[in-house]
């Protein structure tokens, strides 16, 4: 049964997958080649062809911020600017790493609702200040799918800003942290959400959904994979026993354990979500499609809430405004138990 | 038993050790605070400080090319160098990383018998062209323990190094990417053969003895601990679900585990020596006190092993000269199968 | 008698004052010592320390830029971020130089009236996410003075900027490209601009001004000059035969020559102003207070100007906002001239 | 009359040619556009591709230090090494600066008599490690003419470096810091020592020949013009002013003002090298053939001279090295003078 210290701050709070450790388990059997040379590495990346339906080249990388790093760096030169959403990952919360990963290229936010770029606003962004020499000048495009507040690009949105980012001449890059719930949401394939839309390069994220530390940078234009295995290394990121990074990714992948995570996760923010709605004192924020939740709360509310050992973000934001993320391992219990204790927490004002 | 493919090329060719493996899934346990604030990392931490006699601070980091470099950033400025041994692996091989994580500091190479910085050398090196604004200026002194070619810088070796590093206002670091079997074979304790001979930060290696992926940074002087948690976060390498990277330097730490794993390792190449020494067209190179062995070796005999599948580095030094690396998980079969193998090899000569 | 092409663009488009070519071929006399170690680099350095009525270390540039971002990189760590107003210089129009100058440290930006950092901006500004290792570290503020919409900020304002800045424990650059234009309006002294209020370095902008190539980063905290002479060299800002750097500034100093020239260029940004104020078809943005004046003009009179042969920046905002620059070679002809066009341009619609 | 205090520490400590002060003198004519877009900027570079018969692009900056790290990094990707002469410039007095500019790309250096890159050294250089991520990977040759020791390679030299290095896919860059000296001495075309070779970017040195401050970037290859043009601003090197930079240039090459001065400082050198041969205590070292000259010299000899006052370099090598730098502002008194107070300096130990 589900206690009531059930946290809902982030998916990375949830452990690993069981298929992944057995896989880690099942691949540690004597000697395998190192930096990724090994049989399971290969198999991997054939897997992840398989996935997106193209031969595509695979760099494992062990968090979501050396994923979008080195993607970006391999996609704009110092002198470019990235071109993302002002509330993109890469803009609030890398210390500065897209920075350092590419001696000081810029990142230039565009606005949009729901957290995706607005295609107005990019047309306006590919041409900001072109030419000009004063001016880090356009080079790439990064969008996060599933965005930061849980909204998702549809197919047709992703194809409208691949187009005006392709013919501008700039590249195209897909923060998927949370790509899989993403991808379960839209129902469709990984290849009409990526490179079928124009995306040259993908941070495949998988750690949030399941995996230990993996992360695969996956490289649809393969004319980019050569430097990629350079900037992998001199990252640091060119681990030498990779086999345990590429069975992370097998048991992700084998039998669709990514895909089933994805929509237990997205399940229960929808069911989160439809507890939360009937709940007069709270009112949801936008359109939550995949596994995050903002909401308005009542201060007493949300203090209750805490009182009790519940755990979420409340003060990074707006007074009031609270986020919930669900994750694989969050269970309708859990959802249950929790808006069982949110119903006393907003009655329990009225009383007062 | 051992078969005939049965590798000498390097310790990272090993797998896991199941204690370690057993160590991760006992920590899968429910939720836990990310990036280093649960239970397990603090537990890791405290681990560290007992087996270094202080209380130090610790980074968990996936490669020894992310815990040397940014160890180096920490103790070198943009316009300082890095002292090292001309045979040091940051000077060999990791593709412009040190320099890359330090905006463009240098490495400054020192001589030296048996891979070691010699003293004298070092003297020089201190003081080279101090003030002078057109040089990089000496700022720390980088030392592998054990060395890459498997020699071992007794305590007062250190000592030596650490008065004149530290006399000249340098900063102390060590890389430790085979810390455990240099320790065995000395038969020192972890804070006699550091910290208190001036080391300021250690790369401490695991990987090749016994875990997966994790290497800790571990900080003597812990003035530099602030600085170092964004340095790790912006190179990408502050993991969510740090828990499973501290329980990994748990699983390895308990028991001692890490000591018998190095001995077993020094056992083996000790025993391969000894076999070695005792065939006539075979002549060790230097005075290999770790896990890893040079020789000289007929290239016939070379030819021979590799036709029967065996592996190991061979043509990467001068023609002849080849090298042997065991692991914890070298057997004393796989020892006795490949010594049988190389007599006969360098016979098989004779008949011919 | 000024000719139809006079110019408005900026104060870079002026050539250089006589007394500066002056000295510079005065102190073409024999060999001297190399890289600011002769006797005219000397004297510049205890001149400037007599302007500022402290002792400082000066090293000359040869761009704004350089200056800007050197001095930014001695107060900023990597890991950290410089806070600026939205509308400063080095936010927009470096080319991502601070960013590579300091291995990726961010840029914030703050809002403000006049471009001037609002104080309460300020102060949310230097608490932005301290401590939280995703997010760059507030560590140093630059505010520019003379700003660069032509306000100036009062000695009490820098000083309560400066007073916020300190407490919080970080350092205070100061962007003066167009230092002298401020100072004479103000009619304070250069110490109670700078140092007085807690300014640690100053970019003591010359060129605007009527030097060559000649910028002055003036360090206030000479702690910091050890480490400034190595990132200057290393940035290629060590100008071999600096005699000619310092012979410039002591051209400009000589006579309070900088004092002059900026008096011109703002009594006839003051003259222009005056004049814009009379016609009716014009108005103009904010309060100019240094040689830049925004306003607002209708298009069709822009037309005119431009088709005249008149050239300044009209194109880079808002429609119907133009910007003109003064400099020290600006002439009373010149702006009557001008004045004279605008008039008739102004009134031509009306025929129209 | 020459006094005891001549230097011939460096060519840097001449002053200022005449005519290149009166080019600048002549351009401070009224407004002109900035950041390159004037008329002499256009006609310098107009110059530039007369002289070396093909049409280039130029790019002004201030230093050597600049004009070598700012091509390198066209030429280089971040992960590449850059091949040079063991004794090359940029391998010993950048202070970090092609790394800095580079985001850490290494320098590999090579070996050859003479300060001249060995032929087969480099075609050892070109594949080191080519395919190994664990290395920078060779990706440019950067070959200084004349070298730091006043050699000079023959046309017929360069065009075997070129072929080795064009044979291989890297790039090639020419450090001319003293272009002048070695193609007067040479006596054939700039073409036929650059490009007809292969060089694809030179840094054409003209300070240490007699401008105040600039040195030009000579772009070969004019695909690499426009991404150059963002990495001069972002470097700090775009002047506002570029005008007199460009002046600079106009009177350097006008009435072949470079060649006049080269061909004096040359003939001063071999003045002097003839006499120092006539002193028996003395003997050249190597065969110099530009305007820098090695010696052995006695102690006291050496001691004798610095009491008399005159400078140059002597304890920065073995004991007993010394080093003559002539440049234009040489004269023959100025030898005479010197080679008189050898000769006594040389006979004065025997009488004591």
């Amino acid at each position: 049964m589900s206690t009531y210290n059930t946290a809902f701050t982030s998916d990375n709070i949830a452990g690993v997958s069981p298929q992944v450790l057995e896989a880690m388990a099942r691949c540690n059997n004597g000697q395998a080649d190192p930096y990724g040379r090994d049989e399971c590495s290969k198999q991997a990346e054939q897997m992840l062809s398989d996935v997106f339906e193209k031969d595509v080249s695979v760099f494992f990388v062990t968090t979501g911020t050396a994923a979008n790093c080195l993607s970006l760096s391999a996609l704009t030169p110092p002198w470019g600017a990235v071109l993302c959403h002002h509330d993109g990952h890469i803009n609030h919360d890398e210390c500065g790493a897209p920075e350092f990963f590419n001696s000081g290229a810029r990142v230039l936010t565009l606005d949009g609702a729901d957290s995706k770029i607005d295609p107005e606003a990019l047309k306006w962004g590919v041409r900001h200040r072109v030419g000009d020499m004063h001016s880090s000048q356009p080079a790439s495009v990064s969008l996060t799918q599933a965005t930061e507040t849980g909204t998702i690009y549809s197919v047709d949105e992703i194809l409208r800003i691949g187009a005006i980012t392709k013919n501008s001449g700039l590249r195209m890059h897909m923060d998927g942290a949370r790509f899989a719930n993403a991808l379960v949401a839209l129902g469709c394939s990984p290849a009409e959400m990526t490179w079928r839309c124009g995306v040259d390069m993908l941070s495949f994220g998988a750690t949030k959904n399941g995996t230990m530390s993996a992360e695969a940078i996956i490289v649809f234009d393969k004319t980019l994979a050569h430097e990629m295995a350079f900037r992998v290394k001199r990252s640091g990121q060119l681990g030498s026993k990779m086999r345990f990074m590429a069975a992370q990714m097998l048991g992700y992948l084998e039998n669709d354990l990514w895909l089933k995570n994805a929509r237990q996760a997205n399940a229960m923010a929808a069911m989160l979500k439809n507890g939360l709605e009937k709940i007069s004192q709270i009112s949801i924020i936008g359109s939550p499609q995949a596994n995050i939740i903002f909401c308005n709360m009542p201060q007493y509310c949300i203090d209750r809430l805490l009182e009790q050992g519940f755990s979420f973000y409340h003060d990074r934001w707006e007074p009031g405004v609270v986020r919930f993320v669900t994750s694989f391992a969050t269970t309708e219990q859990d959802i249950q138990h929790f808006l069982s204790a949110v119903h006393q927490a907003a009655s329990f004002a009225k009383a007062v």
